[in-house]
């Protein structure tokens, strides 16, 4: 078929993005839509909505998503791709988004130009994506794939509410998300299109990525225990200052995170009790990530950090509680799908390279029950997870396009998966 | 008089403290009765009940302070004592307490006794003398000693709210505290008693601490600036993270504090924006402080910090909004004051020290208006703002008698104000 019909409608897929963004907590900057707030249930109609007027049969799993589904012509297998809608807290309109309504823009154009699939075609507004209150994320593409146990729902948030308890509540029962399964035929590939998140395409005047690899995390929180005395009768030298045991270990953090290639560590934030001015804090709790596509400098990291910081409490006579979060492997996206990807890109004129992802991302998660891979579009200036994150009209016009020329050519093909 | 027949009694004065400390904030460890709250607000009435059980006339000024008044048979002059019964967040049973209940024991003890004062006796409860959300402290003897002017009240907490909003609300409006005077006759002196909130009367085995000076604070709000970005993606090098800024800003304070004698510097808190796991931060704002009787220490120190600071920013290219907050000067005490306390603690037996007052007090306000002392009793440990905070029944008795005795010789003495 002549690919170039495939072209999304740009207007389209942009005011789109625009009518979400009006989905959003109020008395913040930038735009938030934190799972399970009212503002991202409330969206997720609206999503549903979409789906169903591009012709998708829609359902909510029990874990939350959003799925649509184009009955292919043999139903034999099916075809997967999606992403997230929602933010971090004051976030940008594009993380997530660009892939989940870009996706429905395929359905949309497929239906349009009377395109009919083989293969099914699945399109998934995956729940919880974003790093949220209890620790963790992806919470629906982790359930759809069977990457959860029971003692996942055990996780707490400051409050010592648990996620299961927490899901609960929203609707979907820990019990149910425990027995899902892929919604529709064996799932022969899966691909993903999202914003880059970083500087390299526009810095090299790049059209498309090619993701080689989802960076891995690794995430440790750490409560350095000290002691609570008066800021004004506590000599310096009797203190047991939990944050300033703290502040070493954000920056032994930093230091940690310039000693790998393509690697990065972060400490997001701080805690502090009892958080008065006028008393030596008792207690700081700080939550640190180190990414890498290296499962080799992640594990060493991980280490040094965990030895560092247990240093740093015994110099000072303070207590440290190390706690790993969910750690998760880098995964390399499959070779056959990169090549696909690259192909296409080439066929309809797209400028392309390779490219590593250092966010986490839904296609992970996918990569562990079907090949998997991504298609990035340029970020400005490499900003996300703020206001100020932006992507063009026309590159995620190109994006799209790409995504759904990928499907197309994925429709009815047998994808090897890369031996493990 | 004899002296031994103000000694008062110890466990009435215990069973006070134990009957305050159940107004407390729930869902808080240790004792939490914070300026405004409804349980501090409830607690109010109990002390003004306890001074109109002690024969004093009770009223509540337009600063929110609880005045009792024991009128003198002659009324040309006043003396004056009491403390405040405000905590911090998961605070003690004694800070500010001892010295209020103490001054209602005192005035049980004369009217048990059948002791008259020439001068009118004035026991005080001072609203708010903890820090507080808008940055300040010591609101009710502050006010009543004419130290506010209008802009005092434009403070504001993190949501944006005034304290003088926040005072209207609790039946407090600004315009009546600007307008206050010393409730009676003429300040002749003010004694306060309180628990020391450090080691020295325990470690050295003393019994009770004559003040000789109240440490100076300055505070400083520095709000480092940075950039959010995506944690995974944004390079080491690329980042422009406020919060490892804070980092060493927070180590920077600690070094400085270290470099005086009898001062200290602390950072109590830190505020994190965004504050999720994958975010590079884009603020942190901490709350440092510096307390020394040196005014000179102060000055050098608080300099030396905003020029570290600013320099810290300035490495990282990023910003840094520093503000000064209240600051208040090294208060010494009257010596006058001082020799009285002390004769009367040798007269009484009781073995006392010349001591610093690393804390800020109510009496530092008072100070501006009459010769004013303080004396300390022994905190176990040194603990203060804290659960562990403790004094020993006996050593707050032997404090609220040195207190008696000392009002009682005050009582129609001109005492000599220091030259200023």
């Amino acid at each position: 078929m002549d690919l170039d019909e495939l072209r999304p409608d740009a207007d389209r897929l942009w005011n789109g993005i625009e009518e979400l963004s009006g989905f959003t907590e109020p008395d913040h900057d930038g735009w938030t839509r934190r799972v399970l707030g009212e503002p991202y249930l409330e969206s997720r109609g609206w999503v549903a909505a979409q789906m169903a007027g591009a012709g998708l049969q829609v359902h909510t799993d029990a874990a939350g998503n959003t799925i649509g589904v184009l009955a292919g012509t043999e139903g034999k297998a099916s075809i997967g791709t999606g992403s997230h809608t929602d933010t971090v807290a004051r976030g940008g309109r594009f993380d997530g988004i660009v892939g989940t309504l870009g996706a429905i823009e395929v359905a949309l154009r497929l239906r349009e130009t009377g395109t009919r699939l083989r293969d099914d075609l699945v399109v998934i507004d995956f729940l919880g994506e974003e790093p949220n209150e209890f620790g963790t994320s992806c919470i629906g593409s982790r359930a759809l794939t069977g990457a959860v146990s029971p003692d996942f729902f055990d996780r707490t948030n400051d409050d010592g509410r648990t996620l299961g308890d927490r899901l609960q509540v929203a609707g979907f029962p820990p019990d149910g998300m425990l027995g899902l399964r892929w919604p529709a035929a064996p799932l022969r590939g899966f691909v993903e299109l999202h914003i880059e998140q970083g500087p390299v395409l526009e810095r090299t005047g790049t059209e498309l990525g090619v993701v080689t690899a989802i960076a891995g995390i690794e995430r440790v929180v750490a409560s350095f225990l000290g002691r609570a005395d008066h800021a004004g009768t506590a000599a310096m030298t009797d203190r047991k200052d939990a944050l300033a045991a703290a502040a070493q270990a954000i920056l032994t953090v930093e230091q940690i995170g310039c000693s790998g290639e393509n690697s990065v560590a972060t400490v997001g934030t701080v805690h502090v009790e009892p958080g008065a001015l006028n008393v030596v804090p008792s207690l700081a709790r700080l939550w640190a990530e180190m990414r890498s596509p290296s499962p080799d400098w992640l594990g060493t990291a991980r280490r040094e950090l965990m030895d560092r910081f247990a240093a740093i409490a015994a110099e000072r006579g303070i207590e440290v509680d190390l706690r790993r979060l969910t750690d998760q492997d880098p995964v390399p996206t499959a070779h056959s799908v990169q090549d696909l990807i690259a192909d296409t890109s080439d066929d309809l004129g797209y400028s392309w390279r390779s490219i590593p992802s250092g966010a986490g991302h839904d296609a992970a998660h996918l990569a562990a029950i079907a090949p998997a891979g991504m298609i990035f579009v340029p970020s400005r200036a490499g900003r996300s997870h703020c206001p100020e994150e932006w992507t063009d009209r026309e590159d995620i016009a190109r994006g799209a396009h790409a995504l759904a020329a990928t499907l197309v050519r994925m429709d009815g093909l047998a994808l090897e998966r890369d031996p493990r």
